[in-house]
Protein backbone atom coordinates (compact mmCIF):
# COMPACT_ATOMS: atom_id res chain seq x y z
CA UNK A 1 0.00 0.00 0.00
CA UNK A 2 1.05 3.43 -0.80
CA UNK A 3 0.40 5.97 1.98
CA UNK A 4 -0.04 9.50 1.43
CA UNK A 5 2.40 10.67 3.92
CA UNK A 6 5.80 9.20 6.22
CA UNK A 7 4.03 10.19 8.91
CA UNK A 8 1.28 8.01 8.39
CA UNK A 9 3.18 5.20 7.43
CA UNK A 10 5.55 5.11 10.20
CA UNK A 11 2.75 5.30 12.44
CA UNK A 12 0.59 2.13 10.58
CA UNK A 13 4.01 0.40 10.72
CA UNK A 14 4.30 0.82 14.52
CA UNK A 15 0.81 0.04 15.33
CA UNK A 16 0.93 -3.39 12.90
CA UNK A 17 3.19 -4.79 15.09
CA UNK A 18 0.49 -5.50 18.08
CA UNK A 19 -0.64 -8.72 17.79
CA UNK A 20 -3.91 -9.19 16.19
CA UNK A 21 -3.32 -5.81 13.91
CA UNK A 22 -3.31 -5.66 9.91
CA UNK A 23 -2.27 -2.85 8.07
CA UNK A 24 -6.13 -2.25 7.36
CA UNK A 25 -6.60 -2.23 11.00
CA UNK A 26 -3.19 0.12 11.90
CA UNK A 27 -4.55 2.73 9.12
CA UNK A 28 -8.15 2.73 10.38
CA UNK A 29 -6.97 3.49 14.00
CA UNK A 30 -3.74 6.00 13.28
CA UNK A 31 -6.62 7.82 10.99
CA UNK A 32 -9.17 8.02 14.05
CA UNK A 33 -6.25 8.81 15.99
CA UNK A 34 -5.29 11.60 14.30
CA UNK A 35 -8.88 13.22 14.92
CA UNK A 36 -8.93 13.08 18.35
CA UNK A 37 -7.84 16.17 20.72
CA UNK A 38 -3.88 16.36 21.20
CA UNK A 39 -4.06 15.56 24.69
CA UNK A 40 -5.82 12.58 24.59
CA UNK A 41 -3.14 11.23 22.03
CA UNK A 42 -0.46 12.33 24.46
CA UNK A 43 -2.09 10.43 27.08
CA UNK A 44 -2.36 7.67 25.21
CA UNK A 45 1.28 7.23 24.38
CA UNK A 46 2.21 8.20 27.79
CA UNK A 47 0.47 5.85 29.17
CA UNK A 48 2.39 3.15 27.24
CA UNK A 49 5.85 4.18 27.57
CA UNK A 50 4.56 4.62 31.52
CA UNK A 51 3.38 0.92 31.37
CA UNK A 52 6.16 -0.37 29.86
CA UNK A 53 8.81 1.86 32.20
CA UNK A 54 7.34 1.79 35.48
CA UNK A 55 5.56 -1.80 35.73
CA UNK A 56 7.19 -3.94 38.63
CA UNK A 57 6.48 -7.31 39.60
CA UNK A 58 5.91 -8.73 43.09
CA UNK A 59 8.85 -10.32 44.14
CA UNK A 60 7.50 -13.22 45.37
CA UNK A 61 4.57 -14.23 42.64
CA UNK A 62 6.18 -12.36 39.51
CA UNK A 63 2.85 -10.75 39.09
CA UNK A 64 2.02 -7.44 37.75
CA UNK A 65 2.43 -4.98 41.20
CA UNK A 66 2.35 -1.20 42.11
CA UNK A 67 4.86 -2.36 44.66
CA UNK A 68 7.23 -5.06 45.90
CA UNK A 69 4.92 -7.66 47.21
CA UNK A 70 1.82 -7.58 45.56
CA UNK A 71 -1.93 -6.91 47.10
CA UNK A 72 -2.72 -11.06 46.78
CA UNK A 73 0.61 -11.91 48.76
CA UNK A 74 0.70 -9.16 50.86
CA UNK A 75 -3.10 -10.57 51.93
CA UNK A 76 -3.48 -12.21 55.21
CA UNK A 77 -6.79 -13.21 54.12
CA UNK A 78 -4.86 -15.92 51.46
CA UNK A 79 -4.05 -19.52 52.29
CA UNK A 80 -0.51 -19.02 51.83
CA UNK A 81 -0.35 -23.09 52.26
CA UNK A 82 -1.13 -23.46 48.47
CA UNK A 83 0.48 -22.05 45.13
CA UNK A 84 -1.51 -22.00 41.64
CA UNK A 85 1.01 -21.58 38.85
CA UNK A 86 -0.07 -19.60 35.63
CA UNK A 87 0.96 -18.00 32.25
CA UNK A 88 0.41 -14.42 33.22
CA UNK A 89 -1.40 -11.75 34.64
CA UNK A 90 -4.81 -12.73 32.63
CA UNK A 91 -4.68 -15.79 34.14
CA UNK A 92 -4.20 -14.73 37.82
CA UNK A 93 -7.73 -11.88 37.04
CA UNK A 94 -9.47 -15.15 35.75
CA UNK A 95 -8.89 -17.27 38.62
CA UNK A 96 -9.79 -13.84 41.06
CA UNK A 97 -13.14 -13.92 38.77
CA UNK A 98 -14.38 -16.90 40.08
CA UNK A 99 -14.25 -16.28 43.92
CA UNK A 100 -13.23 -19.59 44.40
CA UNK A 101 -9.38 -20.12 44.83
CA UNK A 102 -7.80 -18.46 48.15
CA UNK A 103 -3.89 -19.44 47.87
CA UNK A 104 -1.91 -17.28 46.63
CA UNK A 105 -0.13 -17.68 42.63
CA UNK A 106 2.99 -17.88 40.89
CA UNK A 107 3.32 -16.28 37.38
CA UNK A 108 5.49 -18.27 34.98
CA UNK A 109 5.66 -15.26 32.50
CA UNK A 110 4.97 -17.80 29.75
CA UNK A 111 5.07 -21.17 29.14
CA UNK A 112 7.89 -23.73 27.14
CA UNK A 113 7.91 -22.75 23.45
CA UNK A 114 11.04 -24.58 21.97
CA UNK A 115 10.21 -23.04 18.41
CA UNK A 116 10.07 -19.72 19.73
CA UNK A 117 13.25 -20.19 21.83
CA UNK A 118 11.77 -19.82 25.11
CA UNK A 119 13.20 -22.37 27.22
CA UNK A 120 12.63 -23.67 31.13
CA UNK A 121 15.06 -21.12 32.00
CA UNK A 122 13.37 -18.06 30.36
CA UNK A 123 10.55 -18.40 32.48
CA UNK A 124 10.08 -18.54 36.49
CA UNK A 125 10.37 -21.92 36.76
CA UNK A 126 13.47 -21.72 38.74
CA UNK A 127 12.49 -19.66 41.28
CA UNK A 128 9.17 -21.68 42.13
CA UNK A 129 11.23 -24.48 42.74
CA UNK A 130 13.15 -22.36 45.06
CA UNK A 131 10.34 -20.72 46.52
CA UNK A 132 8.77 -24.18 47.15
CA UNK A 133 12.20 -25.00 48.42
CA UNK A 134 12.67 -22.04 51.16
CA UNK A 135 9.21 -22.39 52.24
CA UNK A 136 9.33 -21.55 55.84
CA UNK A 137 5.20 -21.05 55.05
CA UNK A 138 5.10 -24.87 54.44
CA UNK A 139 3.51 -25.29 51.26
CA UNK A 140 1.49 -28.06 50.85
CA UNK A 141 -0.04 -27.98 47.46
CA UNK A 142 0.94 -26.74 43.59
CA UNK A 143 -1.78 -26.24 41.16
CA UNK A 144 -0.62 -26.32 37.62
CA UNK A 145 -3.38 -24.27 36.01
CA UNK A 146 -1.47 -23.60 32.55
CA UNK A 147 -2.94 -23.87 29.03
CA UNK A 148 -4.52 -27.14 28.08
CA UNK A 149 -2.11 -27.22 25.02
CA UNK A 150 1.02 -28.80 23.96
CA UNK A 151 3.31 -25.86 25.15
CA UNK A 152 1.53 -25.88 28.47
CA UNK A 153 1.54 -29.93 29.09
CA UNK A 154 4.92 -29.50 28.31
CA UNK A 155 5.72 -27.06 31.04
CA UNK A 156 3.39 -28.37 33.23
CA UNK A 157 5.52 -32.12 32.46
CA UNK A 158 8.64 -30.22 33.17
CA UNK A 159 7.58 -28.11 36.70
CA UNK A 160 5.82 -31.69 38.06
CA UNK A 161 9.21 -33.41 37.46
CA UNK A 162 11.22 -30.82 38.99
CA UNK A 163 8.95 -31.28 41.89
CA UNK A 164 8.70 -34.62 42.28
CA UNK A 165 11.12 -35.01 45.38
CA UNK A 166 10.29 -31.87 47.13
CA UNK A 167 7.49 -33.51 49.24
CA UNK A 168 4.55 -30.94 48.14
CA UNK A 169 1.97 -32.34 46.28
CA UNK A 170 1.36 -30.86 42.52
CA UNK A 171 -2.17 -31.29 40.59
CA UNK A 172 -3.44 -29.70 37.73
CA UNK A 173 -7.02 -27.98 36.77
CA UNK A 174 -9.90 -30.36 35.75
CA UNK A 175 -10.20 -30.52 32.19
CA UNK A 176 -13.51 -31.72 31.04
CA UNK A 177 -16.91 -30.83 29.13
CA UNK A 178 -17.62 -26.94 29.64
CA UNK A 179 -20.39 -26.69 32.55
CA UNK A 180 -23.61 -25.61 30.66
CA UNK A 181 -21.91 -26.81 27.20
CA UNK A 182 -23.52 -29.76 25.08
CA UNK A 183 -21.89 -33.44 24.74
CA UNK A 184 -22.26 -33.56 20.95
CA UNK A 185 -20.69 -29.90 20.15
CA UNK A 186 -17.17 -31.06 22.36
CA UNK A 187 -14.62 -31.88 20.73
CA UNK A 188 -13.55 -35.61 20.89
CA UNK A 189 -9.92 -34.76 22.95
CA UNK A 190 -12.14 -33.10 26.05
CA UNK A 191 -14.83 -35.47 25.19
CA UNK A 192 -12.48 -38.85 25.58
CA UNK A 193 -10.26 -37.10 28.63
CA UNK A 194 -13.53 -36.40 30.57
CA UNK A 195 -14.36 -40.26 30.64
CA UNK A 196 -10.78 -40.95 31.09
CA UNK A 197 -10.93 -38.78 34.22
CA UNK A 198 -14.73 -39.37 35.36
CA UNK A 199 -15.32 -38.41 39.48
CA UNK A 200 -17.11 -40.53 41.84
CA UNK A 201 -20.63 -38.94 42.74
CA UNK A 202 -20.79 -40.85 45.98
CA UNK B 1 -12.50 -6.13 36.02
CA UNK B 2 -9.78 -5.32 38.99
CA UNK B 3 -6.11 -4.86 37.64
CA UNK B 4 -3.22 -5.64 39.51
CA UNK B 5 -1.10 -2.61 38.96
CA UNK B 6 -2.43 1.37 38.02
CA UNK B 7 -0.11 1.39 35.64
CA UNK B 8 -2.10 -1.32 33.32
CA UNK B 9 -5.11 -0.34 34.16
CA UNK B 10 -4.49 3.17 32.96
CA UNK B 11 -2.91 2.01 29.62
CA UNK B 12 -6.07 0.04 29.16
CA UNK B 13 -8.44 2.20 29.76
CA UNK B 14 -6.07 4.43 27.15
CA UNK B 15 -6.18 1.87 24.68
CA UNK B 16 -9.55 1.17 25.11
CA UNK B 17 -10.86 3.96 23.69
CA UNK B 18 -10.05 3.01 20.12
CA UNK B 19 -12.46 2.19 17.60
CA UNK B 20 -13.12 -1.50 17.56
CA UNK B 21 -10.91 -2.65 20.70
CA UNK B 22 -12.79 -3.60 23.61
CA UNK B 23 -11.13 -3.96 27.60
CA UNK B 24 -9.72 -7.95 26.69
CA UNK B 25 -8.22 -7.29 23.60
CA UNK B 26 -6.77 -3.48 25.31
CA UNK B 27 -5.22 -5.96 28.44
CA UNK B 28 -3.82 -8.47 25.90
CA UNK B 29 -2.16 -5.78 23.85
CA UNK B 30 -0.80 -4.24 27.35
CA UNK B 31 0.93 -7.39 28.33
CA UNK B 32 2.32 -7.75 25.05
CA UNK B 33 3.82 -4.19 25.25
CA UNK B 34 4.81 -5.15 28.89
CA UNK B 35 6.89 -8.01 26.91
CA UNK B 36 8.62 -5.94 24.62
CA UNK B 37 12.38 -4.41 24.46
CA UNK B 38 11.64 -0.40 25.87
CA UNK B 39 12.70 0.78 22.47
CA UNK B 40 10.03 -0.62 20.55
CA UNK B 41 7.19 1.00 23.31
CA UNK B 42 9.02 4.23 22.63
CA UNK B 43 9.46 4.14 19.16
CA UNK B 44 5.32 3.30 18.71
CA UNK B 45 4.40 6.00 21.58
CA UNK B 46 6.77 8.50 19.60
CA UNK B 47 4.86 7.18 16.21
CA UNK B 48 1.31 8.42 17.95
CA UNK B 49 2.48 11.88 18.80
CA UNK B 50 4.82 12.71 15.87
CA UNK B 51 1.21 11.66 13.53
CA UNK B 52 -1.13 13.92 15.61
CA UNK B 53 1.37 16.81 16.01
CA UNK B 54 3.06 16.63 12.71
CA UNK B 55 0.67 15.48 10.10
CA UNK B 56 0.02 18.07 7.76
CA UNK B 57 -2.84 18.33 4.92
CA UNK B 58 -2.64 19.41 0.95
CA UNK B 59 -3.82 22.84 1.25
CA UNK B 60 -5.52 22.37 -2.19
CA UNK B 61 -7.34 18.39 -1.64
CA UNK B 62 -7.35 18.40 1.93
CA UNK B 63 -5.40 15.40 2.00
CA UNK B 64 -3.34 14.12 3.91
CA UNK B 65 0.21 15.26 2.80
CA UNK B 66 3.86 15.83 3.96
CA UNK B 67 4.36 18.79 2.06
CA UNK B 68 2.03 21.71 1.58
CA UNK B 69 1.11 20.58 -2.15
CA UNK B 70 0.24 16.52 -2.15
CA UNK B 71 2.02 14.46 -4.30
CA UNK B 72 -1.27 14.00 -6.57
CA UNK B 73 -2.20 17.67 -6.58
CA UNK B 74 1.41 18.24 -7.18
CA UNK B 75 1.80 15.71 -10.63
CA UNK B 76 1.62 16.87 -13.82
CA UNK B 77 0.18 13.38 -15.21
CA UNK B 78 -3.09 13.82 -13.31
CA UNK B 79 -5.97 15.21 -15.33
CA UNK B 80 -6.93 18.43 -13.03
CA UNK B 81 -10.67 18.90 -14.84
CA UNK B 82 -12.38 16.16 -13.00
CA UNK B 83 -12.23 15.91 -9.04
CA UNK B 84 -13.32 12.94 -6.93
CA UNK B 85 -15.19 13.72 -3.72
CA UNK B 86 -14.60 11.64 -0.68
CA UNK B 87 -15.38 10.82 2.60
CA UNK B 88 -11.45 10.14 3.89
CA UNK B 89 -7.60 9.04 3.03
CA UNK B 90 -8.53 5.23 2.85
CA UNK B 91 -10.82 6.11 0.24
CA UNK B 92 -8.21 8.06 -1.81
CA UNK B 93 -5.86 5.01 -1.12
CA UNK B 94 -8.66 2.46 -2.85
CA UNK B 95 -9.33 4.15 -5.61
CA UNK B 96 -5.56 5.07 -6.26
CA UNK B 97 -4.71 1.06 -5.93
CA UNK B 98 -7.71 0.34 -8.74
CA UNK B 99 -5.58 2.34 -11.25
CA UNK B 100 -8.80 3.34 -12.66
CA UNK B 101 -8.14 7.25 -12.17
CA UNK B 102 -6.30 9.80 -12.94
CA UNK B 103 -8.12 12.89 -11.50
CA UNK B 104 -7.86 14.79 -8.55
CA UNK B 105 -8.96 14.41 -5.34
CA UNK B 106 -11.23 16.53 -2.60
CA UNK B 107 -10.98 14.93 0.87
CA UNK B 108 -14.06 16.50 3.05
CA UNK B 109 -12.77 14.41 6.68
CA UNK B 110 -16.02 13.15 7.01
CA UNK B 111 -19.79 12.93 5.96
CA UNK B 112 -22.33 15.05 7.51
CA UNK B 113 -24.02 13.67 10.31
CA UNK B 114 -26.30 15.31 12.32
CA UNK B 115 -26.49 12.74 15.13
CA UNK B 116 -23.20 13.15 15.81
CA UNK B 117 -23.25 17.12 15.52
CA UNK B 118 -21.25 16.88 12.50
CA UNK B 119 -22.55 19.84 9.76
CA UNK B 120 -21.86 21.14 6.41
CA UNK B 121 -19.58 23.69 8.29
CA UNK B 122 -17.31 20.66 9.86
CA UNK B 123 -16.31 18.97 6.60
CA UNK B 124 -14.94 20.55 3.56
CA UNK B 125 -17.70 21.15 1.63
CA UNK B 126 -17.29 25.13 1.69
CA UNK B 127 -13.26 24.35 0.36
CA UNK B 128 -15.21 22.43 -2.56
CA UNK B 129 -17.63 25.10 -3.85
CA UNK B 130 -14.34 27.58 -3.50
CA UNK B 131 -12.33 25.61 -5.07
CA UNK B 132 -14.82 24.49 -8.10
CA UNK B 133 -15.61 28.58 -8.28
CA UNK B 134 -12.13 29.66 -8.42
CA UNK B 135 -11.16 27.37 -10.56
CA UNK B 136 -8.45 28.58 -13.20
CA UNK B 137 -7.95 24.98 -14.25
CA UNK B 138 -11.15 24.63 -15.55
CA UNK B 139 -12.87 22.01 -13.40
CA UNK B 140 -14.91 20.19 -15.54
CA UNK B 141 -16.53 17.36 -13.37
CA UNK B 142 -17.43 15.84 -9.88
CA UNK B 143 -17.68 12.45 -9.23
CA UNK B 144 -19.21 11.75 -6.09
CA UNK B 145 -17.45 8.66 -4.15
CA UNK B 146 -19.35 8.98 -0.73
CA UNK B 147 -20.43 6.02 1.49
CA UNK B 148 -23.73 4.53 0.79
CA UNK B 149 -25.10 5.04 3.59
CA UNK B 150 -27.49 7.75 4.87
CA UNK B 151 -25.21 9.77 5.73
CA UNK B 152 -23.35 9.86 2.43
CA UNK B 153 -26.41 10.10 0.36
CA UNK B 154 -27.46 13.38 2.42
CA UNK B 155 -24.15 14.24 2.30
CA UNK B 156 -23.96 13.62 -1.88
CA UNK B 157 -27.36 15.19 -1.93
CA UNK B 158 -25.92 17.98 -0.11
CA UNK B 159 -23.07 19.07 -2.36
CA UNK B 160 -24.69 18.10 -5.37
CA UNK B 161 -27.37 20.99 -4.58
CA UNK B 162 -24.68 23.27 -4.00
CA UNK B 163 -23.09 22.53 -7.15
CA UNK B 164 -25.98 23.00 -9.29
CA UNK B 165 -25.72 26.15 -11.41
CA UNK B 166 -22.09 26.31 -11.36
CA UNK B 167 -22.42 24.77 -14.46
CA UNK B 168 -19.55 21.88 -13.28
CA UNK B 169 -20.90 18.32 -13.87
CA UNK B 170 -21.91 16.45 -10.85
CA UNK B 171 -21.73 12.56 -10.89
CA UNK B 172 -22.26 9.93 -8.58
CA UNK B 173 -19.75 6.02 -8.61
CA UNK B 174 -21.76 3.48 -9.70
CA UNK B 175 -23.62 1.30 -7.22
CA UNK B 176 -24.59 -2.20 -8.28
CA UNK B 177 -23.81 -6.00 -7.52
CA UNK B 178 -20.11 -6.45 -7.37
CA UNK B 179 -18.03 -8.25 -9.71
CA UNK B 180 -17.91 -11.83 -8.76
CA UNK B 181 -20.96 -11.73 -6.84
CA UNK B 182 -24.12 -14.36 -6.79
CA UNK B 183 -27.03 -12.32 -7.11
CA UNK B 184 -29.02 -14.51 -4.61
CA UNK B 185 -26.58 -13.23 -1.88
CA UNK B 186 -26.87 -9.59 -3.10
CA UNK B 187 -29.22 -7.81 -0.63
CA UNK B 188 -32.35 -6.35 -2.21
CA UNK B 189 -32.07 -2.88 -2.13
CA UNK B 190 -28.61 -3.07 -4.05
CA UNK B 191 -30.39 -5.33 -6.39
CA UNK B 192 -32.96 -3.06 -7.18
CA UNK B 193 -31.15 -0.30 -7.63
CA UNK B 194 -28.82 -2.41 -9.88
CA UNK B 195 -31.80 -3.05 -12.33
CA UNK B 196 -33.32 0.60 -12.03
CA UNK B 197 -29.74 2.05 -12.80
CA UNK B 198 -29.14 -0.62 -16.05
CA UNK B 199 -26.35 -0.27 -18.27
CA UNK B 200 -27.10 -0.17 -21.89
CA UNK B 201 -24.80 -2.97 -23.75
CA UNK B 202 -25.41 -1.76 -27.34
Amino acid sequence: MEYPSKLIENAVDEIAKLPGIGKKTALRLALHLLKQEKEDVHRLSESLVDLRENTRYCTACFNISDSDTCVICASHKRDNSVICVVEDTRDVMAIENTSQYFGLYHVLGGVIMPIDGIGPSDIKIEQLITRVAESSEGIKEIILALPSTMEGDTTSFYITKKLKDSGVKVTSIARGVPVGSELEYTDEITLGRSIMNRQKQF
